[in-house]
């Protein structure tokens, strides 16, 4: 039926209109923040001679994806094969997959965008390396491919050296449809470690057992010229460790509540909340207000959202709602008020949206589409 | 670009191929379950006088509400005027937002789809009851108000019968735009009691507070003809008090893990699970393997969800990753295996999706778009 009502799939806001007059509940971007975030993170890294990978799971846009490399990142990471399509589809030219996939629609995905660009993948056994060999012979494309190291994540990635070399023989072998570039080696869990110290130790003993990965391959005659892991926790370890030649930083733009309770090293600098999630008062109570945003807006993984309004803090989330209650004195809220709270968990929360409203101080300057959202294939 | 690649966003299956051809993670509706839910819950309702009003919000499918409605439902529930929206379009005749909403562009669309269906709504305060009557004055429509009584979730609603009153007098006030339909009374909390003597207990409390509300009402000469609350935790108790007029059962056709930790009365049916993730092995260890959906394929605000398959069980979950683990003596699990997992909360874990595979047995029936998706709005 046409109703001929507005579209609710279009923006929630107009370029060049108030922030005020976005629709709730919508993720902001101050673009100042974000325009920080990504300059100090590509600055200390690039001095490094290490180069940025841009993690793209993580906003899942086109927009910042291409912002990140015009700010000198060399392409982006997905997680999936149609992730990692939509990246292509938009024009760039080098897309890493630095995750295991199976599945033989996905290998033939992966084989297929190796005609567009440049595409690496990881693995961590033989299952996948045959299955995406096949594919890229049958489509005649050329795939590279990064052996996962487990560097402590205790997830992905194979346990041992002599693993790793298991492997880097196979994908050798299968010259010239896949081309062994080197090793991935993600602390995913040491990014959350909350004092600077710990997160240093980690890297170091991850290091280590990439030096000791690195030197086993070497011998055995295979070039390895990629090193790639490092994250918005730790990405000046690994950029200044001299192995690490890509850094795959990614709620570095964004950031949020559970990256903010990281303690960092004295000279690191302190990146800025550049999301935040735009809620609207829709009922009240005494000391309390409910906003029209709960568990279909906001990613609670890693905690509740939490609000910027002083004196504020949130009760209680639920599918469509969050209470928020007020500390004794505070002005209380008024139905139709507008407030912003800080996601718990960036990635998941992004995910949740069809857009993201770029915001300069108080006016709307562009809205760009979450154009990879629900690409999970 | 135009790559030629297929499509990522079309369904990750086909209808009549085997379950196995799925593309993962994605979301499996097992037919049978899912009818026997249906017809249990609506049998039970039914044979009371109440009548069935699907909570389209746990599963945002314009094909399970149609179903839904096929089988005896009066029409549906939605949380955001944009949801209604979709439901309206795909030619639904009585739509009840039964949330609070305020913001012009969505009184502003809640009165354009009085111009196509049945649209009521919930209230607490005068500030949304003035919005949306100016903009039913302006567009010319007619929306029937249920005003909402607190009945012990602490959310929204009022809080006394007095100011139901109150509210109650003011819709009245702006007849024929908007008329009053009576009082929306949902106890979203005990929903989620464990023991069902708990759930009674709260359910008789609230079924008192509404009939205070209806007698001072009507004691005003306001007419109350409707009643709406109750939901997969509590169904039968408010179908058969006599008072409550419309069950909002939303979770009953899909089920998870939090509902099925729900102890019940001895005569009450067993709802059987009808909702599950699929994801592939793609990555294995001694007693460990790592699935291929994560944050971004069930939501975990309930819990992480459960393995079906006997011996494994939930380590960890992360973005793109769960981690699995088996008990000692169970057969491991190889890369390219297709498990399913039970989601720990149904509403927000459809939200994450695209689409949902039906299925009868092994082969794809139906595949049904998450129509509603993302309207936050």
């Amino acid at each position: 039926m046409n109703t001929e009502l507005p579209d609710w799939r279009k923006a929630p806001g107009e370029v060049g209109s108030s922030i005020s007059s976005v629709d709730t509940p919508a993720l902001i971007i101050d673009l100042d923040a974000f325009e920080f975030n990504l300059t100090s993170v590509h600055d200390r890294v690039q001095t490094t001679g290490a180069r940025v990978r841009s993690h793209a799971k993580a906003h899942k846009s086109v927009d910042i994806a291409k912002r990140q490399i015009a700010a000198g990142a060399i392409g982006v990471c997905c997680q999936k094969a149609s992730e990692a399509q939509v990246f292509v589809e938009a024009g760039i030219h080098d897309v890493m997959i630095s995750n295991e996939i199976f599945g033989k629609s996905k290998a033939d995905r992966v084989a297929k965008l190796a005609r567009y660009a440049k595409i690496s993948i990881c693995v961590d056994a033989v299952e996948q390396i045959d299955q995406i060999a096949a594919a890229a012979q049958s489509n005649q494309t050329s795939i590279a491919v990064l052996v996962e190291l487990d560097v402590g994540q205790g997830r992905c990635g194979v346990k041992t050296p002599e693993e790793a070399l298991r492997l880097a023989r196979s994908v050798a072998s299968y010259s010239p449809h896949l081309s062994l570039a080197g090793i991935q080696a993600y602390g995913g869990s040491a990014q959350h470690f909350r004092l600077a110290e710990q997160r240093r130790a980690a890297v170091t003993a991850s290091i280590e057992k990439v030096k000791t990965t690195i030197a086993l391959l070497q011998g055995d005659g295979l070039k390895v010229s990629t090193v790639a892991g490092g994250g918005t926790g730790t990405y000046e370890l690994e950029a200044s460790s001299g192995i690490y030649t890509e850094i795959q930083t990614g709620s570095y733009v964004l950031m949020d509540a559970d990256y903010a309770r990281n303690t960092l090293a004295n000279d690191s600098p302190t990146l800025r909340h550049a999301l935040f999630g735009l809620c609207t008062v829709i009922s009240v109570s005494e000391k309390q207000a409910v906003l029209d945003g709960g568990l279909k807006a906001f990613a609670t993984d890693s905690g509740h959202p939490t609000m910027v309004l002083p004196g504020w803090s949130v009760k209680s989330i639920s599918d469509e709602h969050t209470v928020i209650v007020a500390e004794a004195d505070v002005e209380p809220l008024q139905i139709g008020d507008k407030v912003r709270l800080i996601p718990g968990h960036c990635d998941p929360t992004v995910n949740l949206h069809n857009w993201l409203i770029a915001v300069r101080g108080q006016i709307i300057e562009e809205t760009w589409p979450v154009s990879a959202r629900g690409a999970l294939f």
